[in-house]
């Protein structure tokens, strides 16, 4: 009866979808395995009408999941309880990049790579890539302070995100895009890797940095994850180093099936380390200085930037060679650099019969684990995560489907916080229930 | 009668000051203006000690000041109500460095200073630096957001926090000092830039950057502001670029009678931009080759160590020729870029019968305005920075010195919101009462 009033009255503020063969796309997350439903997708234009879609849920009491650009894999943003979905895929406005300050604002629906598009003509850059970017919004990269690959040179979502404007639970709206990079009068209200738990993002006022083309390339073969982590440490005295990404032979064997792809070195080796620097002179040369004082075991350095993609391939296929082998079960974990060597070492024993396939940033220890076949190890691998004080998700978010393990990532004082935080800001539990804090 | 019991309580559990004297020294801020008083001063030794402090406290209900190096100029630190003072000076631990993934452990006692020393002797650097650096401490830094000259290139402190450990007020612990750089386990809690309003910052998980000891410096004379945002937006273009501060010929004339240096430049200029780059490698070959594309009025670079120290000393020596001038009225503010030109043409009418000095960090926009002689001018000119879009405290905070002027920078809505987080995790407001959130 609420539902249906909140419905009625948000059809006469915003553009709605009720068709359940077209709202069927907003209930089911990426991976499949979270499927939900709605009465009602609610697409409002601007910020104006996401808060009056926010005033008369809340006024109505009808809870309500808000929506980036459905990427997710943790089930953070289906409607499983029924609820409104508040999807914030019209908000594509993008200003004009200001140069100066090198920031731009972008509304919460624009999509990673038309944001990359559009700075990238003002020979500006956004600190955050990763595989997704075709899809994945700006408001759903902060709602998951979304990572990838370049967080050891740009830092997470967080840190390339001068300010942001959201929907309170009760449709108020608080706004940060004056651009101003230093600005102390209070703290910053907890929105980033909220995952839509307090407040509803609409726009963003992003940090940009200078477009890097020049850049230069080489894979290592190490004897081990320590001799890896020992050229880690030498490669980021380079301040152009913005990549540092690991694979193991087991994948790597897997890619070359898939693909057809020779041997990317004349030996196998226990771990190879793709790196890349970037800058607006020619890296290659402090790059080959550093990689001749390592004492790697193999290195190969692409001389141009067909034989770049080459080398990228090798890691990039990672993702579609395992799906095409089976239908892996993906955990995304971290741990402290010091505690990669031992976690790696009792990983075989914990997975039992499933084959083990890992890639990963090395910088931020943030392991992909894939795992296909035999019985779901999920809680023993979570739990030996956090037992070296790992996070049982480095990237991906809590969503729905690690609620069970938060326990092993956050202490019962960090969550009795997040509850009271939750409570100040949405005490009727209307923003994505279930999710995160539940 | 509680603050009787509270005091012969903590002093069975740290270490205790109560002897007026020396007590003082706790009960007065940088600026002189703000003197309180207090029964005791709590000196505890580890989190431990302050936890059960804070617990005493709470169960006593008695309120308490957390102060740092007692650095502040707002008066955020000062017991203006007879509160407890918890300092945590004694915070002095730290730990080795991650070399591999760049950060480290510092107590929120630190000073840092020594937190430099600590770290460079491992080749890597704080990304934070400023004036203060040999009594304000890591904890303060954390709890007043610190900024300073190197933001444009590594944020302010909150970009430099991988996580920290805090004693909330009810005497619980929470901690995130396991370095992890990426790690989706939900929002932070926003310690950081709350001025010890939701919780005592007691240790941090810094990260760090390369040690970068290669060094260019140019100040370039032009004709007003627009011409130096110009030059900003090319020289930003520089992935080395580190620092970008400003002044004008009065500020200039001041320092040059104060110390005795000739002029820099061959020609009075009405914007000074002394830059500085920094790299691995020389930086010298790419600053020159974009100050030669930009159109300066005059450029001097520095031919060596000796050299830039002597450009900076024309920007450093502000401040005391400044106080040497009279006691100014100081205020910190930012605008958006596109503002600061209209704002300075304002500022001299705005500012009546006082001499205006200005100087300061102009890629955020961050002016540091003294005025001396006349009427206090403060009110006139954060009405007129608010309207702008800027923010009344860039860099200094709120504190109680800002509190009448804060809802110029922040909504209804945003202090709103301010309200129900302390409330949420410092119901009984115990911690810093009377600051930023009053």
């Amino acid at each position: 009866m609420r539902m249906e009033r909140a419905s009625q009255r948000i059809s006469q503020v915003a553009r709605v979808v009720t068709d359940p063969s077209v709202a069927a796309g907003y209930c089911t997350d990426f991976t499949g395995r979270w499927r939900g439903s709605t009465p009602l997708v609610a697409l409002p234009g601007d910020t104006a009408e996401v808060a009056e879609v926010m005033r008369i849920c809340a006024e109505e009491g009808v809870p309500v999941v808000p929506q980036g650009g459905n990427t997710g894999l943790v089930g953070g943003g289906v409607p499983m309880g029924g609820e409104v979905v508040l999807s914030l895929r019209r908000l594509t406005g993008l200003g004009p990049v200001d140069v100066a300050a090198q920031q731009v604002t972008a509304g919460a629906g624009v999509v990673l790579s038309a944001l990359q598009r559009h700075v990238r003509a003002a020979g500006l850059d956004f600190g955050v890539d990763f595989a997704a970017r075709d899809a994945a919004t700006v408001g759903g990269m902060i709602a998951t302070n979304a990572g990838g690959e370049r967080v050891l040179r740009y830092g997470t979502t967080r840190a390339n995100v001068v300010g942001v404007e959201a929907v309170l639970a009760d449709g108020s709206v608080v706004s940060r895009l004056g651009g101003l990079a230093k600005d102390n009068t209070g703290f910053e209200l907890p929105f980033t890797g909220s995952e839509g738990t307090l407040g509803v993002v609409t726009a963003a006022r992003l940090r940009l940095v200078p477009l890097l083309e020049r850049r230069a390339t080489a894979l290592l073969g190490l004897p081990g994850v320590p001799a890896a982590l020992e050229a880690l440490a030498v490669l980021r005295s380079l301040d152009s180093l913005e990549m540092a990404e690991f694979f193991q032979p087991e994948g790597l064997r897997l890619v070359r099936g898939h693909t057809g792809l020779p041997s990317p070195t004349r030996e196998e080796h226990a771990v190879y380390l793709l790196v890349e620097c970037a800058a607006p002179r020619d890296p290659a040369p402090e790059l080959h200085a550093v990689l001749e004082s390592l004492h790697a075991s193999e290195v190969v350095v692409a001389a141009d930037a067909a034989d770049r993609h080459r080398l990228w391939r090798y890691r990039e296929a990672h993702t579609e060679a395992i799906n095409a082998r089976g239908v892996p079960v993906k955990l995304d974990v971290a741990l402290p650099l010091g505690e990669l060597p031992g976690f790696l070492d009792d990983l075989p024993s914990l997975v039992g019969g499933c084959e083990l396939y890992l890639f990963g940033h090395l910088a931020e220890g943030n392991l992909h684990i894939n795992l296909i076949g035999g019985q779901d190890p999920t809680d023993a691998v979570l739990r030996r995560v956090a037992l070296s004080g790992g996070s049982i998700s480095a990237e991906h978010g809590v969503g729905r489907a690690k609620t069970p393990w938060l326990h092993l990532s956050r202490s019962p004082a960090e969550l009795a916080a997040f509850r009271a935080v939750k409570q100040a800001l949405d005490p009727r539990h209307l923003l994505n229930p279930g999710v995160l804090v539940p």
